[in-house]
C-alpha cells in the first residue's frame, strides 16, 4: 500500500530517468541579498519557465507565486521549512541558529508537494545540533502522519568545520537523516565518486539529492554535477548556479540535460 | 495570495488548453460489478498509461494503485470522499444514502490532490437532501483549511427525479454547491448547449466539468462531449463509457482530444 | 470598552443617517433560480457598484466575490451562516429544516463583517424550532467570542403560519432572539407604522432591519420601506426588489435614500 | 477564491489611488510619553476626524476608542501586535527585546482589520533577531488560519546598526519577512529614490507601506513622503509627524494629499 | 517505506508459503455456545499448540490467554474488532444489527497484530449496511494511523439473502470492502474455483483468506479448503471446523499443510 508520503516524493521525479532536477530559491532570508536580482517573483516565473521538477523556496515566496506552480505538470512546489543564517557576518555577528518556521499542516495547506529541513554537523553554538536532531524527529512524524515527505539538507556548515566537504563527517550526519526517518537527502558532492557512492550507499535506498552551493565556474559546476549523477545521485537541487548565472536559461538546460540523461536510476525508494 | 486550494486545483488543468480530462474509477462500491473486468489495480495501470489529467477513485484503490501517482506528470489522484449508492437494485432494497468515508487530513493523507463530494438532489429518502448539504458544508469547511480542493458532483439521481437532466432543477443543485463553496462542479450535460451555458453561468466563476454517466454509444457520447466542452464546460469526467469500452486506449485517447483541443479556455477561477 | 462585535456591527451603519442599506443576495440556494439572472458574480460587481452599506450572501459568494469587498469603503460582506428552503416545492417534498452551514470562525477567515442567522417561528417540522433556538443559543456563544456580530432573521415562515406578518406572532420571535443576544433583528415590515414600533420597542435597543421579502410592485415596496423607517427601523435588508428589478441601479439608489434621508437615528446600540 | 486575508487588507486601501495613508498610534507604550498630548482618546478622536484609511494601535487603546471605528468608511483599525521598546533609556537600562502581546484569535475579537508586527534587524540581545523571526513565522500562519492581514515592520532598530537606512541591510530584512509570508511590509524610506525601488522590488509583489519615524520638519518630511510614493511605496504609516505636529490636522490633510494623488498604483496583490 | 500497517500484515504469513493459516475463535459472543467445550482459555491454549500463524478472537479472551502470544514465533493475536450476533434466534428476537467493540488504539494496547471487523451485505435492518460502510471507513482511518491492519470479513450473512456464496453479491462485499482501503479480505469459498478467481482478482492486489463457517464434514473441508487455497486465496481462516473437531490436533495440522503445501504465492501487496 502506498501513501501520501511516497506517491508526492515519487511526483519530484521524472518518469524516464528516475532522477529529479529541482531549482534551489529558498536562500532570500538565509543569503546577502543581490539587489540585482529584482523581484523575486519575477524570477521564479522565468525559473519555472524553464521547467524543472521542483522548486524549493519559503511560505512568502510559494504564497506569492502560487500561480507558477497552479497547472498540470508543472514544477512541484518544495517548501523549506526551517531556516538557518548562512551570510557569514550574520552568524558572526548574532551566533549560528537552525529554527522550524513551517508546521506540516501549514506545508500543505500552502499546496506544498514535499518540504525539505536542515541537519547541520558540528554547529558551535552549544546544544544546537542535538536540538536540530530532536526537532527533525519530531517534524518526520508529524510530516509522516500528514503525507508530507521530508528531504533533509545534510551539511557540515557548522562553525567547527573546516572542510564542508569531509566525506567521513559528511556520511555521518546523512545517515543520521536516514536514521530519523528522511524520505530523501540533499547533501554536497564531495568531488570524488568513489567517496559519494560511500555516502549515497550509507542512507540506504533512499533517495540521495546533491545540492548546489555557492556559484562556481560553469563548466565544473556541470562536471562536477555529472560526476554526483554518475555516483548514483538521484538528482541536483542547485540555487546559486542557476539563478547567479549570466545566461539562467541556458543553465537550467545544462542541470536539466545532466540529470535526465544517461541510463535511468532503477527505482528502489517506496 | 495563492493556497494549496488553488495551487492544486489548477494542477488539473492542461497547461495548454485550461481544460482537465479526469478518468471516473470510482464505481466499484456504488454500481453492480463487471466481473469481466478483473483485478481494478490492472485497470488503473492501463488508464494511468492513458495519461489523463487526473484519475477519481475511492481510498482502498488510491492505496493499492499509488505507484501510478508516483511520477512526474502522472495524473493526479482525486478521492472520492463520499459513498451513495447509485445501484438501482440496492437502493430499492437499502433506501437511498449519503455517507461521508473520507476525511479531509485522510485524503490528504492518502496523496490525493482533489476531492469529489456528491450533492444529490431529490432523494425520497427523508431528511437526505438536508444532511447532504450540512455535511458538504462542514466538508468544505474542513478541506479548504487544509488546502485541498472539493469538486461537488451534482446531480438529480434522487430518486423522486424523473428527469435526471432536468436543466431548471440541476442548475439549482449546482448553484446550491457554488453557494456552499465548492471549488468546482461535476454535473451532467444536458443535451442542449444553450441549456448548459446557463447552468454554467449560474455558479459563477468556478469550473464546471461534465460527468458521464452510463455506457453509450461511442459516437453520441463523444458528440455530446464535444457539445459539452463547447457550452464551456472546463473538461470531462468520464468513466463507464472509457472502461466499459471495446478498445479502452481509443477511447481515452478521444476524450483527451475532445477536451484539450480548440481554443483554449479562458483563466478565471482561484 | 468596546470590541470586535461593536466595531463591526457598526462599520454597517452610514455616519450621518445611523442607518443601514443592505442587499440581500443569499437566496441562491433557498429559491428557485431564476436562469436569466446569469452569473451571480457578474451580479454582485454591479449591486457593489450601487454602493449599499452592506451585502448578504453565502459562502461560496463570498469567496468568489470578495474583490468587490476589497477596497476601502466597499460594502461589508454579511455572510449568511445557515440555510432554511423557501422554495414552496422543496419544503412540500423534503419538509422544513434549519441547517447551520458557517461556523463564526470560518465567517471570520472569509473575511465577514456580520453574520446573519435565521429564527423561523411555529414550523411543521416536529422539534425544529427549539433545535433552532439552541443552534441560534449556541451561535451567538461562538460568534461573539470571536467578535463577529449577529443579525438575527426573525420570521413567521413556519409551516403553521397562515399570516407571516402577524404582529404579536413576530414580536415573540423577536424578543425571543433579543433575549438570546442577537446584536441585530431583521424582520417583516407588518404594514402598520404603529405595531411596527412595538416590535421595534420589544426587542430592546438592539437594531432592528427591514427585510424585502418577495418582488412586489416598485411604489409600494418603496411606500413601505418608507414606513418602516418612519417607524424606528434602523435599515433595509432588501433582495428580489433589487436585483429582479428591471433597473436594478435605479432601485438601489431609491433603497439607499429611502435608508438615509431624513433625521439620523440615535445612535443607541453598543 | 478570495478570503478574510485579502479582503481585509484590500480594505486599507483607497479605491481610486489604491494607497492607503495609516496613522501609527501605538508609541504609548514604547517612546517617552509627552504629558502635553493629554488623554489618548481624545486625540484618537482628532486623528479619526481627519479621516486616514487606517489607525495602527495597541489593544488597550482599541477596546477604549472602539467607537471611531464602529461606522461606514471609518479608518480601519489595525492592531500593534507585538512591543518593543523604543526609547533608548530603557533599552539602556533593561535591554533589548521583542514580545509578541496580541494573539491572531485575540485581534480579531477586538475588531482589528489587520495587524502590524516587528522585525527588528541586528540587534545586540543575543537569540533575539533569531525568536523573531521565529515568532513571526508561527504568527503569519496563525493569523492567516484566522483571516487577518499581517503588516510586518522591517527596521534596522537593532542596536548594533549606526545606519538605520542602510539599503542592503534593510532590503534583508525587509525580504526576510517577504520569504516568511507577510501580506505587507512597512519600512523606512532610505532617503534614495532608486534605492527605495530596489527594496520595493526585493519583497516581490506585496505592497510596502513607508513609516514615519521621529519628527522631523514639515517640509522635509512631506518631501520624503512623496518621494517614497514616487519610488514606488503603497502608502504611509506615519505617527509623529501627525500628532507632534503643530497643526494636527493640516499634516493629516497633507499626507493623505501625498498618498493619494498622482497616478493610482496598479493593484498587484491579493 | 513500510509502515506498521504492512509490516504487521506481513507477519501473518508464512515466510516460504507466504500464505496464512488463522484460527478463527471469536464465536463466544455470537453463536450459541456448546457447554462441552468447557474453559475457553484451555481450548485456546490447545489451538496455540497446534502452531497456527495467528488466532482471531476477542478482547477479553486476548487479555486471558495473552500468554499464548508472549513468545517469539507464537502465533499472532488478531482481534475481532466489532459484533454482530449470529445466532439465529438472538436475531430472530433482537434483530439484526453491527457494533464496533475495540478502538484501534484500544487493539494495539491489548497487543493485537492485526483486527478483523464485519461488512455484512443485505441485512433487513433499516440503515445497517450504510452504517456498517460508514463505520468500517472511519474504523480504517482510525487503525491506518494507529500503524494496524484491518482484515474485512465479507460476508452475506444479512437477512435478505438465501444464497450467502452467490458469486456476483459477495463480489460487490468484497470490492466494497477493498475500495474503502481493506488490508486483507476474508470471505466465503463460493464452492467453485473459477468464480472464486473472480472474486479474489476484484479486490484487486490484495490478500483473500477464506472463511471456514459451520463444521462441514472432514473430508468436504479439507476439499473446499484446498480448492480455495488453489483459486489463488492466500490462507484460511477456520473456526468451527477445528475447535468443534473430534481431534482438533489433526485438523489444526491438516488445515496447515493444506495452507501451506504447494507452490508458494507470490507475495504482490504492501
Amino acid at each position: 500500500m502506498t501513501d501520501g508520503v511516497s506517491i508526492r516524493l515519487g511526483r519530484l521525479f521524472d518518469r524516464t530517468s528516475n532522477r529529479s532536477f529541482i531549482v534551489a530559491f529558498d536562500h532570500g532570508m538565509s543569503l546577502p541579498l543581490d539587489p540585482a536580482l529584482g523581484n523575486p517573483v519575477r524570477l521564479l516565473e522565468r525559473i519555472a519557465a524553464g521547467n524543472p521538477d521542483g522548486i524549493l523556496l519559503n511560505k512568502g515566496m510559494l504564497a506569492q507565486a502560487g500561480h507558477i506552480f497552479a497547472r498540470r505538470g508543472a514544477p512541484v512546489p518544495v517548501l523549506r521549512a526551517d531556516w538557518t543564517p548562512l551570510d557569514a557576518a550574520m552568524k558572526q555577528e548574532q551566533g549560528e541558529t537552525h529554527r522550524v518556521v513551517a508546521t506540516p499542516s501549514e506545508a500543505l495547506a500552502l499546496g506544498a508537494g514535499a518540504v525539505c529541513t536542515f541537519l547541520i554537523g558540528r554547529p558551535r553554538a552549544e546544544g544546537m545540533y542535538y536540538d536540530n536532531v530532536e526537532a527533525l524527529a519530531g517534524y518526520l512524524e508529524g510530516a509522516h502522519r500528514a503525507g508530507l515527505p521530508v528531504i533533509v539538507e545534510c551539511t557540515l556548515w557548522g562553525l567547527r568545520n573546516e572542510n564542508q566537504k569531509d566525506p567521513a563527517l559528511l556520511a555521518q550526519v546523512c545517515r543520521t537523516a536516514a536514521e530519523l526517518g528522511a524520505d530523501a537527502v540533499k547533501t554536497e558532492y564531495v568531488g570524488d565518486r568513489r567517496a559519494e557512492e560511500k555516502i549515497i550507499a550509507c542512507v540506504g535506498d533512499i533517495p540521495v539529492l546533491t545540492l548546489g552551493g555557492a556559484k562556481g565556474d560553469d563548466d565544473a559546476v556541470a562536471r562536477a554535477a555529472g560526476e554526483a549523477i554518475g555516483s548514483g545521485a538521484r538528482g541536483l537541487i542547485f540555487g546559486r548556479n542557476v539563478w547567479q548565472a549570466d545566461d539562467i536559461d541556458s543553465r537550467l538546460a545544462t542541470f536539466a540535460r545532466i540529470t535526465h540523461s544517461g541510463a535511468p536510476s532503477e527505482r528502489i525508494e517506496s
